[in-house]
């Protein structure tokens, strides 16, 4: 991968700041801009699948909306969010047992991303530790490279991040953990019901604050849901985890639309941060949203897109099986978008995607997603966007490309 | 003014970042809670009027949008913003004398206060110099102060910001200039032209970067148009001025939708700022903006506000002649929502709200506007929300509570 980065001349009265300059290009960017190509069969993308998105019913929305509430959908609005879906968050979030939850304690965002931003600049100061899993989700860790954080990979297998690695020394003075326990990005991993419970009495026993990220829970296909990690803290009395979701997986990412459930101390500074940051959401958004989800929209919504998933997941496990060469593993996720493979010792994925793009498949390498020491034999896979038909191709692809490499 | 701070119990796990324990809640914000009382006649506000916003237009483009691209809408999309939305503000840029732009110089943001924070993010380290009109806009205090800079007030009067008052020494390793050169929030004024243009030529000298903010620059309603910074900077052969607009003055605020214009190096930071930010802007609502303004549809709409806007301000003009007493002056701003009244030497606009807001006459107290020294007896009044009628009694009340006060 040698991504063009063309020499361009900054005008001298241009000075970047110390953090922009720690910026570098997002690799997965790099390589999505040369997937664009239509002969790449990408299994790169972090794309939800287009059809999945509820076109005519969003449509519907915006109409109602702006025939009847125009003027104040076009206004300036609150920073917290649009009233009616906070208190439909906080209802949701009750119903699947999260307690104590009032519409104060939801802040409507402009997508999940947006939620990292804000929590790393309200929790994270220059060189202080965050605590991330092995590996992490890239778009978080570039999020909060932004704040200069120093980190912390908590040991992780195929059940997730290990709560016993959290010591004492480790939690010492860390900003907080970052955890995606459904279905992990990029992993496609979820985190055991014995090692939740254990995480919430853990960081309780540590006052370690635990932002739980989860932007997949609700596309869940296989196996039995787990309690969230509020729930379970909220349930043993336990303020210290804070819940981010989003509606880019369940309705559309176009709409850039999530929330954060917080403790109410800490809802007010980032809604101050957030007036800071960009005022407030999109009113007519909110709205629209809010006009979707109401009356039980995502009840039957959501098990379609599951369905779809679940196919689409069946079709590369099967590809993988029948072409994959011995000392190729990759795991079987129980929901979202991604799974992930781990080659053989000797192979670096990294380079081994030269060649794949060169033979017209894409993934992402797993080096990006690692905030410590890489393991760089890994790669991550997403099946949603791509047919059946391409990924039994795809897949083939790139086990020939893998077997040539090895 | 004594806001409501109730005492809150932060939970241990939570610890503010430094920057995020200096936050302070916005005043106006505090005073605008206040005024939401409908008996209140609120000159605070900084809302367009409602009666400009283009429902039926905005509809259509939506619909229009969701029938004919509804899928690629609602999908994630580049973080740079949708291309021919691009492609449109470099023409109509270049058509206003702004030269050597294309669309690869546009960056689309979630309104002008996102601008803010990304211009804060990739140019303000820690304790650097950031030079700013004397008053500013506190929205943009309130971003830049989240990367901790120390704020240097440049002199200025009616006209605007004195050139002159920009040393070697001011300049010498400050981040940036921040400029508002057309109907300044708070204080409505204007950079005359030869002030533009001595500006332009004194940070050219000084290799000091200018960012020109002009929301309000198309709601001109007297009085003739003065080149913008970056058109001047531009045919001179400059290329310190990065400039920030917004659609949310002349098509509706709720939108959330605003752009950089920047030599194209600066923009590669700022896009890599904003994806770690929040990915990009709701691809729906720019494609619908598109939509709405690809024909010229401003070109016939901003007119109208204009007039609107003119009328609200004559009244509002009319009524400081007839009811306030000497010693208390005020600007015939030549645009925009915003004009400033200058009280009696002896009188500090903060408590005089208190006094305001118990005859149920809200406004904005001119002390937040000031990066360094305050100057207490200034207020800002909006004239843009409240009917004519409702101006004319407004004023009546003020007026009489100064006098009380005096």
């Amino acid at each position: 991968m040698k991504p063009a980065t063309p020499v361009e001349v900054c005008p001298p009265s241009i000075k970047f700041s110390a953090r922009a300059r720690a910026i570098t290009s997002s690799v997965i960017r790099e390589i999505l801009k040369i997937t664009e190509r239509p002969e790449v069969i990408s299994f790169a993308g972090g794309l939800p699948s287009p059809a999945t998105f509820p076109v005519e019913v969003m449509k519907d929305a915006f109409d109602r909306v702006l025939m009847t509430q125009g003027k104040s959908a076009l206004q300036y609005g609150p920073t917290e969010g649009y009233a009616p879906l906070r208190q439909w968050l906080a209802d949701h979030l009750t119903h699947r047992g999260m307690r104590g939850l009032t519409a104060d304690n939801i802040l409507l965002v402009s997508g999940s991303q947006q939620a990292l931003d804000l929590l790393g600049k309200c929790l994270i100061d220059p060189q202080q530790k965050v605590l991330v899993e092995t590996p992490t989700y890239l778009g978080a860790l570039q999020a909060f490279n932004l704040f200069e954080p120093q980190y912390a990979s908590v040991a992780s297998d195929t059940h997730g991040l290990q709560p016993d690695a959290i010591t004492r020394e480790l939690a010492q003075d860390a900003a907080f953990l970052y955890a995606l326990p459904n279905f992990q990005n990029p992993t496609g991993r979820t985190l055991d019901a014995a090692r939740r419970h254990a995480l919430v009495e853990r960081a309780r026993q540590l006052d370690l604050l635990v932002i739980e990220d989860d932007p997949y829970g609700d596309l869940r296909y296989r196996g039995s849901a787990q309690p969230s990690l509020l729930s379970l803290a909220s349930q043993a009395g336990y303020e210290g985890v804070v819940r981010m979701g989003s509606f880019s997986k369940t309705l559309a990412p176009g709409l850039r639309l999530g929330y954060i459930a917080a403790p109410h101390a800490l809802i007010k500074k980032l809604v101050q941060a957030k007036q800071a940051t960009d005022l407030h959401t999109a009113t007519l958004t909110q709205m629209a949203v809010y006009e979707v989800v109401k009356d039980g929209f995502l009840d039957t919504h959501v098990p379609q897109t599951c369905a779809l998933y679940r196919e689409q997941c069946d079709a590369m496990l099967a590809a993988l099986k029948q072409h994959m060469p011995a000392g190729v593993a990759w795991n079987a996720p129980e929901g979202g978008m991604f799974l992930w493979v781990q080659l053989p010792a000797h192979i670096d994925s990294m380079k081994l995607l030269d060649v794949a793009v060169a033979n017209n498949v894409a993934f992402v390498p797993g080096a990006p997603f690692y905030a410590n020491d890489v393991v760089a034999n890994t790669l991550r896979l997403s099946f949603v966007t791509v047919s059946k038909e391409k990924i039994a191709q795809g897949v083939e692809i790139l086990a020939r490309v893998i077997k040539q490499y090895s």
